[in-house]
């Protein structure tokens, strides 16, 4: 097989040690002759890969006992109605800051059961895009919670800091989770997606702080309700047990690979390889401030975008894989989530010197 | 490995076949150097998987050009919600035939949307549980919809008939899907967790006549609106990417191997001959009407329960695996999915009729 390095924004790589250990039993699990997705989620077996698995989530985000961690479905997006049905309670009105594409979907989403007050936080600074700080967020006395995207992947946008507020913080952490480090306890609900940092599509994290699982709205459909999948623990329905055992030997990977410090830096140096080349370049382009550019999606554009196409084929050629922009903005971008080896990002930085060396 | 029967009710055992190409295939599918798992739902591979998919699907269920089929999350017990949510409209009340667990699950959630009538289906025949034939359920004249569970897993109670009304009937097929003919012309929505007979925990399957599509609430969750699902083609949220890709093995697996007339055949076969050794045995016993017994799970008790642990126990060690009853209803359940050669229900007949020489 060719070597490639698979950029995709999600459903994401995986760390090759994780694939590689999944292929080994796949139909033989732990001896018991048949495959972790062919047993009940019930089984002791199964029972024990959910335990460690929440146990080494716990670990690597250290995670205060008074925070219930669900395993969900439906991604982020099934989040953006569950967050308003469990947390408005006899509240009208919620916080809404808007950094790009997701944070604009939750809002649109939120406006069925509530009255979203919109935060515009995306402003020009020294002509790149910037986040407003979140101390200056004008946010509402009424709001029943904040929440915010703290990573933007189509738009290659990240946010760093956190309002001050009394009010439940609520993040949609999809592109965000296990790539820093990050202060659990500072969060009311902080949710994500599994296909970027953490496994397959298909599984959805909660991480919900005790005091919040009884305001669900009557009409919550149960699936969502996070009190009762706290009760049942995420076995309220048939949990998806694949995608859940591959999270568990991703967490386990990131464990034996110095949790999230040592990620932290991995990525900040991939990331820096990128945006140093991007800046120090003038056939390539990225828009985005430094203060708030995302450690996990490097979006970029060519000077010339009429070789968009020549660029994409070319690297493509050359195993560097799904660099096409999101649909909505185009151009190239770059993710590079935590299976992403420095190695790829420096294949991607030679390919870019050399696509410009023949192109510029 | 120790070859093993699994009778796991779901999440069940998959065919052999497939588990084995996806495991060829796990680190490298397509030739592309990664994963199915790791590229964009949004990329041609993965369409095309999509594509196929559901086209192998309507050749095997023969679907009707006004049906959509979705790919969703949450199984049957997001659908409990959706179902109501979908499909009420400007109507209250809607019917709920009652012939066991599942039944009783969806009334619980419908609860929050609707007034069920609840029409209590299970009656006494010659000693035995069945099902009052749905020519005779009392449906009410306003119900927006009428809806059943054709097959109760934990009871091991099929329901063959349909009630003649010109109401949408909605029926959780979790456990018949795929396992025998059935109309789909006569439905309204038919919709089914995959972990028995489509592909591992994780996937819903939804199909839907199209006029059912735009009577959605205002207050339902975008991604349990099969109007949203339909338009965009069950992208509106990340998919189940693997799930759906395993499914997809599994409709190949069934075309190949004669479709669902073969199929059918093939689980009549394996469920009369645990059957009929259940009834000519005073050992063991079954609960259910001839008239009502699942092709698909099989609940059996021991005339002397004190002996459940160690029938059990010593079945687990010959390779009999998860054939412990549900766990509100104890006793036994051997749960024979289209995955289930044959060879293992002779294998299960054999164990039992040594275990019963020992022990009656």
């Amino acid at each position: 097989m060719e070597k490639v390095f698979n950029f995709c924004a999600g459903p994401a790589m995986l760390p090759v040690d994780v694939l590689a250990q999944a292929q080994k039993e796949l139909v033989n699990w732990n001896g018991l002759g048949t495959s972790v997705m062919e047993i009940s989620h019930r089984s002791k077996e199964f029972i024990k890969v959910a335990e460690e698995s929440e146990q080494d989530l716990r670990d690597l985000l250290a995670i205060p006992d008074n925070y219930k961690v669900l395993f969900c479905q439906g991604g982020a997006r099934a989040q953006f109605a569950a967050v308003p049905l469990n947390l408005l309670g006899d509240k009208t009105k919620a916080d809404y800051v808007d950094a790009g594409y997701w944070a604009q979907s939750a809002v649109a989403e939120a406006n069925k059961y509530c009255e979203p007050n919109v935060i515009e936080a995306i402003t020009d600074c020294d002509g790149k895009r910037a986040v407003i700080p979140a101390s200056q967020w004008p946010l509402s006395d009424d709001a029943a919670y904040v929440h915010f995207c703290p990573n933007e992947t189509i738009d290659g946008i990240e946010i760093n800091d956190l309002p001050i507020t009394d009010k439940p913080i609520v993040a949609d952490m999809s592109s965000t989770i296990l790539s820093r480090q990050i202060d659990i306890s500072k969060y009311g609900v902080i949710y994500a997606g599994a296909q970027k940092n953490i496994g397959p599509a298909g599984l959805t994290i909660v991480i919900v702080r005790d005091d919040l699982l009884d305001l669900a709205a009557q009409s919550l459909p149960s699936v969502l309700n996070y009190g009762v999948l706290a009760t049942q623990e995420s076995m309220f329905n048939t949990p998806p047990t694949y995608a859940w055992y591959l999270a568990g030997l991703v967490f386990k990977w990131l464990k034996s690979n110095g949790g999230i410090e040592a990620m932290e830096a991995h990525n900040r140096k991939k990331a820096a390889a990128l945006y140093e080349y991007i800046d120090e370049s003038d056939f390539y382009r990225n828009d985005v401030h430094t203060n708030n550019r995302s450690l996990m999606n490097v979006p970029f554009q060519l000077a010339n975008s009429d070789l968009d196409a020549q660029f994409l084929a070319l690297a493509d050629d050359a195993g560097l894989k799904a660099l096409k922009g999101h649909r909505v903005v185009g151009g190239m971008r770059a993710s590079i989530y935590n299976a992403m080896p420095l190695e790829g990002v420096q294949a991607l930085v030679d390919f870019m010197k050399a696509f410009e060396a023949k192109y510029a």
